[in-house]
């Protein structure tokens, strides 16, 4: 049909989450058509990333340099640590600009299903780091679904047991959602957490 | 935030069709997690086609050859000219493998509203190519919306001028279709070219 390199290329699009054979297919039209300001341009960001990105040793970030911006800014405060499954939540926090702690990336949650023990995650390094750096508070930033908390209890329990203080995130009502559209579940806690105004 | 690669990377990724910043993000993040296996060969990939695609200078299909694979294919029915308003068009008839002549990528619609002249598509090259090469039939394959309709009128009218005969694809209920949920349009098109049994 077309040539092998523009197969190749659809074939590789096609592989990343949110895009089917359709949407890569479409992809890689507008990336031909829009050669000098689309392809060029992309094939030379991926070149660069694909030579300096690299993981934090520290928190597990994804950066150009290892400790990653976070783990050596000064400015940021070392005795806040928050706990997040992945680098995507790693960059949501930081999206709001509300947090100045610094991070520990787990790359996953605990799994009994999946089989996925703490040892497969980076819990043994968050224990140790929050008993090496002086660490103040953890707070807890895990996904509220039933793995995520489960990891964030078997934090807890660790932590508690190496007397560091935890904390997690608020849980009810997101701002700007509607009551009647909320679950239950959301309700509940934002009623059993309601605080004076 | 993240480093300044991984940010130009979000930014050229999002300006893909299907994707936006927040799917982009989600993309890059598999990049870096499956380096070996997907960063490094798209990254590979998308040079290699930024530097071997070209458009084919006979009928506007994008190959790494010119001309295309298709137009030098000498088992193809050369005096079969199917004609189609974008490369996208051509790869989705070619999917089919029902169809063994060749093409002309039009390059879009005629459109009074954006300005779009005969002159702006591939219509002057395509009336040249129909008398030149020996076309035995031209197999109108447009968009069945107003300015795909315009235009295929308009090569019509410029094609029985030069003694060419014009088809174009049959409307009807798609295959798989419902009839509940067809439009008014297409149903009244099924109508009116039933065929005998």
């Amino acid at each position: 049909m077309s040539s092998p390199e523009i197969e190749r290329l659809i074939q590789m699009l096609s592989k990343l989450p949110g895009l089917g054979p359709r949407s890569a297919r479409r992809a890689v039209l507008a990336l031909i058509r829009r050669r000098e300001t689309l392809l060029d341009p992309l094939a030379k960001a991926l070149a660069e990333a694909a030579e300096t990105v690299r993981v934090c040793s520290t928190c597990g970030n994804v950066d150009s340099r290892d400790p990653c911006t976070i783990c050596s800014d000064a400015s940021r405060d070392a005795s806040l640590l928050c706990v997040v499954e992945d680098v995507a939540d790693l960059w949501a926090l930081e999206r709001t600009h509300a947090y100045k702690g610094r991070y520990h990336v787990l790359g996953g949650t605990l799994s009994a299903l999946d089989g996925v023990t703490p040892e497969d995650l980076k819990i043994p390094a968050l224990i140790a780091r929050a008993a090496e750096e002086g660490v103040r508070e953890v707070v807890l930033a895990t996904s509220l679904t039933v793995d995520g908390q489960t990891t964030a209890h078997y934090i807890t329990d660790r932590l508690q047991a190496a007397d560091v203080a935890v904390s997690e995130l608020a849980h009810g009502v997101p701002v700007g959602g509607e009551l009647d559209y909320l679950d239950d579940g959301t309700l509940q806690a934002a009623l059993k957490q309601r605080r004076a105004v």
